[in-house]
């Protein structure tokens, strides 16, 4: 793979830890971080994440690919101007909802030069000094929508996800929005609802922080997620998260009801029924 | 500490890696294992968690300190059995739940050689494979109800704690099984039932499989519990686990709501309120 000027839009979780395995991997000749944070723009450079800081416009022209790493509701409204500029150079977000996104791109006249994909990778924290080396591998990479974009944008595509250690389905954007409410999006709104249920009920603070437990922090550490990234999801990728909440709220009340009379049975059917999870979770 | 004898009632997650940190700590001099099925028994040999296996009224005679690592309700049955044929030995149990325990053994004519405990640590797995090394250390033992046991044998407990990592906490078991129902239990329900509704909506097992994010597996892995371990404890902490169910559905419709308003403010609200869940877990 010949290596590439790069234009990293968001030098955050996401952005800086792609940044960094491109950089890694030689991807990348040079990356030239965009950001509208201030602060961020500093970190980013110190942690050396990205070679220099330019606005918008001067990355793109000087770059071949523009990688966009920002939430999804700025996404929506950046990346029409940024195809706007784009001659020849390939775009690439990496946004967690798909459908909006591709369905505002369409008939755009440099709708090709863009791909959009979804690297199933994250934390709980944000901003350029949550970005890790080796962030990706191991895990999936979704192309979305792969007929819509030039064969020679997908290909590269493609290759560097394969190259940070990432592999590669192919899907369109509304199969994606689904999925992902279901293996992503449910997980995070459990979490928050979680933290606030014993944030609400448990008032005594250092009784949290003495007895949690591992499980504990494992199903609440979502929660400390950031609202700026995650509120635009839901809203963007509502209807299907509300279908999957409202099922999750039915699954509750059934544990509800057996506990209600007291009937063991009929709560170990249930946990019986999750356990058949163990198949599918390492 | 000089090494005691110790007998070991159930030689799954929580007896067998209690058996390795009580051996590698040199607290035990010997350890006899009892334990009701034949194929944990002869693993919990092979994988040299105790020394030997042997019916429970010998290893009782044999012993100095009597641990019993089963599920709750049949410690409820087991525990006054193991008392009425004790003469100096300490008696401590482990389980996940301590009011229905402590109150069944008042006014027993050995009720001081008992000890009421429960080491927080756990995982997804049981059974004498799922023992670990350095299973304890740096989490929290809590004793319960210490006014009730003999003075020697608590300072035998909590040096024994102390000695495997454990930093010591002590309450009334009313106040443990509520807190418990928070910091550990209701995560269990919240695990169980998601994975329930993935399994219900996601019919594509395959798609769960390859797109699951590590976020995924952390809020699901608990569903992985054993049913003969927590339906027991749902059971006996059913009015405080009912409790924080129902506040955790009206968190989760507070979500619902916002999201059917297409009110984004309100998630941010409630998103930035679960936030505040950073300051608590590391």
């Amino acid at each position: 793979m010949e290596r590439k000027r790069i234009c990293m839009v968001g030098t955050g979780l996401m952005g800086g830890s792609m940044a960094l395995s491109l950089h890694q991997e030689k991807i990348s000749s040079k990356v030239i971080g965009v950001e509208s944070d201030p602060t961020h723009a500093r970190e980013a450079i110190e942690l050396e994440l990205v070679d220099e800081i330019a606005p918008l416009h001067e990355a793109i022209e000087a770059s071949e690919v523009i990688v966009l790493a920002i939430p999804v509701d700025a996404m929506v409204r950046l990346l029409p101007e940024v195809l706007d500029r784009v001659n020849n150079q390939i775009v690439i977000d990496l946004g967690s909802t798909k459908s909006l996104l591709v369905n505002s791109m369409k008939g755009h006249t440099r709708r090709g030069r863009y791909v959009a994909t979804h690297p199933m990778w994250g934390t709980e924290y944000s901003g350029p000094r949550a970005a890790l080396r080796n962030a990706f591998r191991g895990n999936a990479a979704i192309i979305c929508n792969a007929h819509e974009s030039d064969e020679d944008a997908l290909q590269w595509t493609r290759a560097m996800y394969s190259k940070i250690g990432m592999h590669l389905l192919e899907m369109e954007a509304t199969a994606h929005d689904l999925h992902a409410a279901y293996v992503s999006h449910i997980s995070h709104i459990t979490s928050f609802a979680l933290a606030n249920t014993v944030l609400e009920k448990e008032r005594e603070e250092q009784a949290i922080f003495e007895l949690a437990s591992a499980g504990f922090a494992s199903t609440v550490r979502l929660a400390k997620s950031n609202a700026e990234m995650w509120v635009p999801i839901f809203m963007q990728n509502r209807d299907n998260v509300l279908d999957v909440l409202k099922e999750h709220i039915v699954q509750l009340q059934r544990f509800r009801e057996c506990l209600e009379k007291n009937d063991g049975e009929c709560l170990g059917k249930l946990i019986k029924e999750s356990n058949k999870i163990r198949k599918i979770i390492n």
